[in-house]
């Protein structure tokens, strides 16, 4: 079994209104059930999912947990605005986004994007995997799996890695229930979570700096599927979740 | 740029004192700077890193906690005696083990593996990693790095995926600091888990079944060094973990 990976080569600065597919379709000789992996900050740029600084009003909140940060309360109000629930504002402002992705400032930032500007997380990444897809499959014929990416870090370790947070004909979690191990017992581990090891796997070539690359294919790994999907299967529902709970016993105690 | 993955074929089933350098240098023709991923299971199994179930005398505390979970006192009792700290006893066994990694039960488990016993993670993944990397040079020639993987669980979301347990000839972080943007400005996201990356990418060749296979060369991501290294750069020191703050909070406000 092989699986390779390849950057794709070329990519202009990405703006607003920029044909995303048709640049990949120009770039990549793509073959069926390849995986797409896309950064989401092209992605959010090409919708135009980023929010002038000038245009929004920081709160009181917003300027209170900003402070204790250290952080630009323009950020943290559009943090808030972006999110349906904050886990924890200190020491780092843990939310769960509109989109149900829990990550340190709901993926927002000021990386990569014009110093007027805060770029977004695409504010539905799944519907960004979709229109990608379908337009790859009108534009060059292929029927492929997308991937919408970003970076984050993780409990108990340092250090950042490629996440998915929006997807295409793949399901984020491969089930593997039912399976049998070498003796014959039935795997107690069942739940591989695909999309993110394709997301840290693109992520490798992908690089953080100015050299970054956005756009990575996946191929020769198969699970491919036709179904209607969502990154959504792969969150926890708030009350199955024992770190959450921990989280807000911290901000209990504190109050 | 690319990077390609693939799977070694035909290992048998290891047993004690195998040499895995050995067989994957017969297996594979190895390139410098190759990663070699390999599952934490067969290290182990070559190590005899297992415990006799009825060597395994439970103490009270774990009587409690197994009946709580609804698992096995003996599991139970080998998790406390190879973990340094509980975080969380229920709903799940979360420990951080004797070599500094934090996982549910310890990594310890009784699938692939005979009845009798439980498998439990080498005890010093990192020598391992040294082990087989400095025989693999000198069996077959090749300056390689070595990424030893369990599959884990993570916060917020269902699903397990490839993690290092342990390394060499890799720092397990890789830091972009000081690197720029597209627009100049000096990047924040400085922390690329690069050896987490590669275990899951490596995980989505392995499979967790009877099928499994548990050497994955990844060719192609220039991360090589000669350094000393450990898995350890990466584990984040217990008092800056908001996360275990957390569940401490959580075990206490329960007592």
């Amino acid at each position: 079994m092989r699986m390779e990976l390849f950057a794709i080569d070329g990519l202009p600065l990405i703006k607003k209104g920029d044909d995303l597919a048709a640049m990949i379709c120009e770039r990549a000789e793509l073959e069926d059930h390849d995986s797409v992996v896309i950064a989401s900050t092209i992605v959010a740029k090409a919708e135009g999912a980023m929010v002038q600084k000038s245009d929004v009003v920081p709160s009181q909140r917003a300027i209170n947990i900003a402070k204790r940060l250290g952080k630009d309360p323009v950020l943290v109000q559009l943090v808030l605005d972006r999110s349906s629930d904050v886990i924890i504002e200190f020491p780092l402002l843990l939310v769960e986004n509109l989109n149900g992705h829990v990550s340190i400032n709901a993926g927002i930032d000021d990386s990569n994007v014009d110093t007027d500007y805060l770029l977004e997380l695409p504010h539905d990444p799944d519907a960004s995997a979709k229109g990608i897809g379908k337009r790859i499959a009108d534009l060059c014929g292929r029927d492929v799996s997308v991937i919408i990416t970003d970076t984050n870090g993780r409990a108990f370790k340092i250090g950042q890695t490629g996440v998915a947070v929006g997807v295409y004909h793949m399901h984020p979690i491969r089930n593997w229930q039912g399976e049998k191990d070498l003796f014959g017992k039935e795997l107690e581990i069942t739940e591989e979570a695909v999309a993110d090891e394709l997301a840290g796997a693109a992520n490798l070539l992908m690089g953080e700096a100015a050299g970054g690359i956005p756009v990575v294919i996946v191929r020769g790994f198969e699970y491919h599927t036709k179904d209607d999907v969502s990154v959504k299967e792969m969150y926890r529902p708030d009350n199955e979740d024992i770190i959450r709970k921990g989280l807000r016993c911290l901000r209990q105690s504190s109050d």
